[in-house]
């Protein structure tokens, strides 16, 4: 089976981002340990530039530009972490970056992706006004596009996160990723499986939002609709070149309610003292599932903490 | 001038606490650098067993003790985390613990000591209630009292953090830690003065409990009164011991404002995703304080971030 990318392009990722990204740590938490009954090792994405992994995929895109498309600029479209990522990622390249997002986006989203000094272009919150602004950016600038996740450069840049666990927590014979539009477990999946063929990859999704478990149940790739979770960087539905990774590659998917979401980022915050957004804290709560613990021959699982940016205005709890 | 440690008492508790108290890593975060004009290393305490560095002064104190003493127990009173601490040091050595707290303190407080195994003795919400009530303890049990701070055994553990500051940011000029009863800061002063007589060592105090700062002033010891702080671990009075290390060794007491402490605290938050408590705000305030920046000649500096237990259910923003 071929899909998007392979292990050479994840090295090549991790070369290009070197000295640009961070080498997160791994941490360790023992009563987390009791509590889900496995010796846990978070990947602490929340400590990635911008606060997320997303990062890593923005980076790499941005560096694997030719000179003549870069100096033509990065367009996207989102009002996440990713608007974030690409905003630094042309910042540290010198290069402009055009971030469309709908005007209904909180203001103070909007301020982090001018404060990495992108341009911000408005649109109505309809998907058709998103990629007509964006078409039409890109044919005033010339700016390439950089998607959030259906990407070969952005999955292979998030697939990084494999090479340093390999490294970080070479016992492992789990990782546990959350799935949105499936960049970052898909790119895992297929550099930690190159370099390990045993390691056992699971996917943790808002139940709410779970296109990902329905399309393994069935086979084929269902798009999400009318996504409603607290983790609000898992509403995206996965990409043609993100789902056969899943598919193939992807052991399970394992779906949490919101109560579990939220149970278990207090618990990541109280007990581990690790600042995590409801998004990351999604794979921990399935690790604490009935489900993922009556997997009794797995005994050291890696739970990749997908990113910190949290409102500290408006809590869960 | 002799004071009540030195460094090989420090040396000792290293020794002695290895393999119970964590090696705290030390985080760094560069946007935070770009805040204080300086390249700030930032010591985890919230990662200590407990979450505060407490537990190294704690669990000195009970593993220097004869099996003899030990055997019949420790008490303390206190309804903070040196209480924790102390439940955690002699369940790990298998003897009894008697906490001594004020009927007013927090459910919570009560809860976390009791899930460390240890006994709680309620008192009358005075200062003479709680030590009746604690000799009355010694009588009863002939347990060891191992005071918060004002102890030889404490204030060396606390002195940990100093050689493990030594390997993990060497070339650092400065160490900015908080002051409550002054157990951390002349503990690490002792041992960072030894291995380094030109390290330059800081205290930050709430301006509200500014007994270390008056009493610098004045060259005497001043106990405090009445003081009125979010940083609820720094509301204690200097001791005997600890003061004397604090008039010859420590540089300078920053102190600041509440919106200091909780603006601190946000950022640590916000953009560093490290999860502390107030009182583990109160160095990173200090360091951000016109007072400290002015210190041009200072350019890398230790914060120590004392803790991270935090209600989380009452965020001071």
């Amino acid at each position: 089976m071929s899909y998007a990318i392979g292990l050479a392009d994840v090295h090549a990722a991790a070369r290009r981002i070197a000295g640009w990204a961070q080498v997160t740590p791994v941490m360790t938490c023992s009563t987390l340990d009791r509590r889900a009954g496995k010796s846990l090792f978070f990947k602490c994405e929340q400590w990635q530039k911008v606060g997320a992994f997303k990062f890593r995929g923005a980076c790499n895109a941005v560096r694997n530009l030719t000179p003549e498309a870069a100096a033509r600029g990065v367009v996207t479209h989102s009002s996440g972490n990713h608007a974030q990522a690409l905003a630094l990622a042309a910042r540290m390249r010198g290069i402009p970056a055009h971030i469309v997002m709908p005007r209904s986006a909180a203001q103070v989203k909007r301020r982090a992706v001018e404060d990495y000094g992108a341009r911000i272009v408005l649109c109505e919150p309809t998907l058709a006004a998103r990629e007509t602004t964006t078409a039409s950016v890109q044919a005033e600038t010339g700016a390439t596009l950089i998607p959030p996740y259906n990407d070969p450069d952005v999955m292979a840049g998030q697939g990084t996160i494999a090479l340093e666990l390999r490294e970080q927590a070479p016992l492992v014979e789990a990782i546990v990723a959350p799935v949105g539009g499936g960049g970052l477990v898909s790119g895992l999946a297929i550099a930690a499986r190159a370099l390990n063929p045993r390691i056992r990859i699971f996917a943790a999704e808002p139940l709410n939002a779970d296109d990902a478990a329905r399309s393994k149940t069935a086979g084929t790739l269902i798009p999400q609709t009318n996504p409603k979770t607290i983790a609000d960087g898992l509403l995206t539905s996965l990409g043609d070149l993100t789902w056969p990774v899943i598919r193939d590659l992807v052991e399970r998917v394992i779906t949490v309610t919101e109560e579990q979401i939220i149970e278990a980022m207090r618990l990541m915050w109280e007990r581990a003292k690790l600042l995590i957004e409801p998004s990351a804290a999604v794979p921990m709560a399935a690790v604490l599932d009935p489900e993922f613990r009556a997997l009794t021959d797995i005994h050291h699982v890696a739970v990749v903490l997908s990113g910190g940016n949290v409102d500290l205005e408006n809590l869960p709890w």
